[in-house]
């Protein structure tokens, strides 16, 4: 049920026995998910040690606790990497008014809308914003999500922007999942602003920057018509290069506006939803290492056209998937759910959507110690209730994961 | 987790209390769903006795057991009424074979497309046939729906299409969930009369509806290009009438084949899918009072066009929506999922939406009994771990139910 905490079940070591289907995300061990049949994999503090043959496991990990996998798949635990996780307040009905045909100007009259988001996030305490996210936070790991990005941006000033942050550590304390903070004053310009954008930016570059740098890993801007320009953008993101954060851009989504040339200009880790880019922005992507993290689940909300994954893949970008989840565009925890979309909706294949949510993901998010069914990297896993990972993608309502191991430790 | 029995803890007399939204779907209460807030419902021997605001319960069920919804929704259980969720055997490669680009030609050589699932349901034993079925039926229970019809038509010859309907008892059984039994001899043409359609629309219209007539509450023709032409489902359908069992159809998914003026025409109490039917079809079936059944996870799941839901629904139609879970086509088990497409993919408002997955099902299986919250009615009933009813169409994979009450028994 939604809402429950998983608790860790604390396990030193762990041999994997029993696996129908071991996706490693090694390539050298054949096609691009090195899909293994009758593997084990050892796992000691945390990391894997060993992978291999069920038959040929080492002397040294036989005496270790067993787990077996029942015959079912055992893949990388998901990598979410874009999420709004962390917020306050209700807006299914701003939903609801949207499908019944309420155009934007209506949704706001009636109080709908981002800022009204920020305004529940601004009046909520610590204590109650942690109370409203961690549930959903909760649920995403319950559903195999082991490694969560988390932007700020509902804040837009710095005391809430720091509160947002205080959040996501507190939830990654109770719940010892891995969260990823990521700096999103650069979200929209803040209500106070709305005549005065310059300030707005010079304040997201400056004093709030500051206030925040030294506990984010990246610096997010939504780069797009209803957010910031190129320019603005660009503003934001030097001053972040310049304190040595790492820059992800929202680009793209609502129209062309640039924002992946921008991306490619500026070395960005990811650039996210690319729906409107060009093949040119596709190429220039690939060719400096910018990973794509594609949303789906935006696209199944507001109706549009799903982004072309197919196009993406083929550019040579290296992809992602994520949920986005966020209380406006994109109400979803479960990756998936996500994968299912990513093959049926964006034209990747079965393979290439769960390599986009586990390796995908990782690299979007700078990581190498994961994603990887490998000795040496760390121990997140997902056991499915499933012969085959097809399933996550065959089944999109599936709830197919039935073990979620995290850092070695079985959550239950 | 997938295939976990919900076991019914017993409870005679309960009062459920603390109900933030009650869904009556009793239009005397105002609007579609006769929403409610602050009601209590007093169940007893698995009806529901009475309904009204929390305040005002009489004595004489202020003694009755207490079951707390804690603030979320009440609303009737969701009627699931077309399934095929009782066969044999794994189609997960043939699905990704076809997002890959395999054609029907190519799905047909690798052994894939509905014959693999008539073989293997011919090859199970009842036991493995119920082992596999099972856990789909408990999901669809323990994700709140309360009835599901069950087709046959994987059988396609008298011992099969038998033992189908022995699996569908025998799950109802265990489950002790509603099954509503539904003869598809007519599904297609068995593969030993591919070259013979007359003998085998004589035997389904025949010796096969003899076998099984005292069983079933419906007969079933898929009506279809792919299937049987209008006038083998007249003589189907026909035989059915003359055994007085009611005709339910599918109608017009692949193309307009003129199924849902012959659902019509014979006045089936349902005609399924409808993606082609013309604005003419759905005059006809509002005069009639046939039910349109419209199917959202087919035309995800095959990528085609969802059906029009608005359109049905303001040519006055009376409109149910389910999961068509089988193997092919929809492999979802959900009505949540179910809720959320129909808004977002077919033009159903939320309202429209939840409506059409509980009163629109049971009217669909012609069901009078439940599908409302009010005295007299059966106690099938999803308590929500949410707000709104919105929440079900805003979180398309949020895993909102909290508690299902089948007949005033409450699971877990």
């Amino acid at each position: 049920m939604n809402g429950e905490s998983p608790s860790p079940c604390k396990m030193t070591d762990v041999l994997i026995t029993d696996i129908g289907q071991l996706v490693t995300n090694d390539e050298s061990r054949g096609g691009l998910l090195g899909i293994m049949d009758g593997a084990a994999i050892a796992i000691d503090s945390g990391d894997i040690r060993w992978v291999g043959p069920e038959d040929d496991v080492p002397h040294e990990y036989r005496s270790y606790d067993t787990l077996r996998a029942d015959g079912g798949v055992v893949l990388p635990g998901f990598v979410d990497a874009h999420t709004h996780a962390v917020f306050a307040g209700d807006r299914s009905h701003e939903f609801a008014m949207r499908l019944e045909g309420a155009t934007y100007e209506q949704i706001q009259v009636a109080g709908g809308g981002i800022y009204s988001t920020v305004r529940a996030t601004r009046e909520a305490s610590l204590d109650e914003l942690v109370d409203e996210s961690l549930p959903r936070i909760a649920r995403m790991l319950a559903s195999g999500t082991t490694t969560i990005e988390v932007k700020t941006g509902y804040g837009l000033d710095i005391a809430t922007e720091v509160k947002m942050l205080d959040a996501i550590d507190r939830i990654r304390d109770v719940l010892a999942v891995d969260t990823i903070p990521t700096f999103l004053g650069g979200h929209v310009v803040a209500p106070e602003f709305l005549d005065d954008r310059g300030s707005y930016v010079d304040l997201v570059g400056g004093a709030m920057m500051d206030a925040v740098a030294g506990r984010v890993a990246y610096v997010d801007v939504f780069c797009d018509d209803a957010a910031f320009t190129v320019g603005e953008t660009r503003l934001i993101a030097h001053a972040a290069q310049a304190r040595s954060l790492d820059v992800r851009l929202h680009v793209d989504q609502l129209s062309h506006t640039g924002g992946a040339a921008l991306a490619a200009e500026l070395g960005a880790v990811a650039a996210d939803h690319l729906d409107h880019s060009t093949d040119e922005d596709l190429v220039a992507l690939a060719e400096v290492g910018t990973v794509a993290v594609l949303l789906p689940g935006v696209s199944y909300t507001m109706r549009e056209p799903a982004p072309d994954g197919r196009r993406v893949w083929d550019a040579g970008v290296t992809v992602a998937i994520a949920t986005d989840c966020n209380p406006g565009t994109s109400y979803i925890e479960t990756m998936p759910f996500i994968i299912s979309m990513a093959a049926v909706n964006c034209g990747l294949t079965p393979d290439e959507s769960v390599w986009a949510a586990t390796r995908g993901g990782a690299l979007a998010l700078g990581l190498h110690d994961r994603g990887v069914v490998a000795p040496g990297k760390v121990a997140d896993l997902v056991v499915l209730d499933a012969p085959t990972h097809e399933h996550l993608t065959y089944r999109p309502d599936g709830d197919l994961v039935a073990l979620v191991i995290k850092r070695g430790n079985v959550l239950s």
